[in-house]
């Protein structure tokens, strides 16, 4: 498994979060998962509540868990309620299905990994995960 | 860490309960946490619920986890369903998003802690909880 | 079942840490637990660590657990760790074999509840439990 | 709550990663917690196991957990063994009592946070995190 290194991660974090108060958003926390699901890179800004790291790391990981960006995965909550409620069970509460997530791709689709964002509306976690993916020149799949 | 001091948090919690009294309310539980989820105090009264704890725990750790008061958390919970199912696995239980939680600030809004009261209507237990606060010189941050 | 009521519970935790301070011990955590190990009070003191209320629960949960105060639980951990290890995992976490659990009875012998008492050396622990019970005319069974 | 910033934890992660390059070192896991035990940073360099995180995390969180640094974890470990495997199970798997986790305090000695390294013998994570927190200006205290 390839995926991201370190250097890349901490480069889409930074410049997602850099981003992020150009924009004025409230305080955030984003996460980078390798394609197995697990940590490269965690960053909680000033001022974020305490829960943050889990929920961007829920976005993240649900991304991966079903292959499909956190905007797939809100769509198909809206229609399939009862099925993400079993999702978060099943999952032992690593899954949230919500706009945040995105997987982490290579010009050819290969996957890389994931990043989840939280600690504004889902759209505005939404804009800084894409677009710190896309300052690292790798494409975003938000699904 | 600054926070309250346990002398603080002790003057929350007995203001809470002695006006519980006065209004008559069914038997209440209350808890102080500190601004990283830790319980500072617990009073659980004569007749409540053995359960009451944890609720009251989860109403205080949901508002330091999300950044934001209780009554927040239940229009949120109201708007988007899926998500704070979603929350309740994420946060392994630590979550109730509901009224009776509320968040504790100076008067400059440094956030200090959290406070939870279980037992009555959630407009019970949040007044009881925001009297507790403001009888100590705080400021209680409803969402 | 009676159990001990609030007003006691609170006496046994303010007597405890009103002594914890004259002998210049560490901060504190106690807790006061009914018979059936659910919390009545809860208080930690400035400065103590962010486990201390867990530890402090599980010693006094330990004692109701097995039936016997922390310093015969601590005895028997000794003589026979791999039933204490797996005691651990039996209680899904909830028993801490050690000095600084009590049982709480009345002058007939019944059970009332428990105390558990973390932050200093266990014998430490142990002195200030006993002395809370005994303040509230109640005797300590420390096993 | 006062605490590092993330300015502080993200100068701490990066000089100690840095030294540990120059030292030559395994790959390392290194975490940032604020006092109340959320992650700040998180940083896992290329090739480090897939728990490292978690054992980062749990070598941070024990030193917040008692209000000790490993180093002391590690020797009480090892007087009262008994003691510590019901520690993990009480904290829910949060706390490894091992070097390489260290308490961060400024010049007053005020708690702000702990740090936790993993991936290389304890003595050497130990070194990594000591390095990190005083390139930051701040105090490793170590137990």
């Amino acid at each position: 498994m390839s995926g991201l290194t370190l250097a890349q991660a901490s480069e889409i974090v930074d410049a997602a979060l850099s981003h992020a108060r150009e924009l004025g958003l409230r305080p955030l926390t984003i996460t980078v998962l390798d394609p197995g699901g697990h940590p490269q890179v965690v960053k909680r800004e000033d001022g974020a509540g305490i829960l943050r790291p889990q929920i961007a790391h829920a976005k993240a990981w649900g991304c991966l868990g079903t292959g499909s960006g956190g905007a797939a995965g809100a769509r198909h909550a809206t229609r399939d309620p009862a099925f993400f409620a079993a999702l978060a069970a099943i999952s032992e509460g690593r899954v949230a299905s919500s706009r945040g997530g995105v997987l982490v791709r290579d010009q050819d689709g290969e996957l890389l990994g994931s990043v989840g964002v939280s600690g504004e509306r889902p759209e505005n976690d939404e804009t800084v995960a894409v677009f710190g993916v896309e300052k690292a020149g790798l494409v975003a799949d938000v699904g």
